[in-house]
């Protein structure tokens, strides 16, 4: 089902989603946040969403941004999956 | 109001923590969970309180697992507002 997307399918993809980055084998991106609580909250979001996708990112809480690191570990890189969990986040991040 | 701790104050206040480690300028504890979200739940309930004690830790949430990372920025290292956080996460974590 993880089918590991061609290099050209990550750029179109990629294209699709606001300054998220490929770094190696992970979707990155870091959000701000005006208060510490509200990334706090989106992170907390973003694990039930990651729970019930049975997808689960690394999301690394600092002062007022949450950065988020998405990858199919099994798959070895990048999947449609990757991209489905991204697009999730910006939804969640959305004021 | 936050003075740096010597080196043996360090040592001695590290020796009533289970498992935690310096890192730097920097404790560091990865605490590991039964269920991804009852890390989430975690890492909430400390950002919490960090915000609550105006000192914010940073903290990575992975696959059932949270390192927390500590350290007092505006001293430049180690005091003693990062064991008092690094124990009240000791007792956030607690089944």
């Amino acid at each position: 089902m993880a089918t590991l997307l061609s290099t050209s399918e990550v750029e179109q993809a990629l294209a699709t989603l606001a300054d998220w980055t490929q770094d190696g084998k992970e979707l990155v991106k870091e959000f701000s946040f005006k208060q510490y609580l509200d990334g706090v909250a989106f992170a907390s979001r973003l694990g039930q969403a990651a729970e019930a996708a049975n997808h689960h990112p690394d999301m690394i809480i600092g002062w007022r941004r949450v950065t988020v690191r998405i990858s199919t570990h099994s798959a070895g890189g990048l999947t449609a999956f990757d991209f489905a969990l991204a697009q999730r986040a910006e939804e969640l991040a959305a004021p």
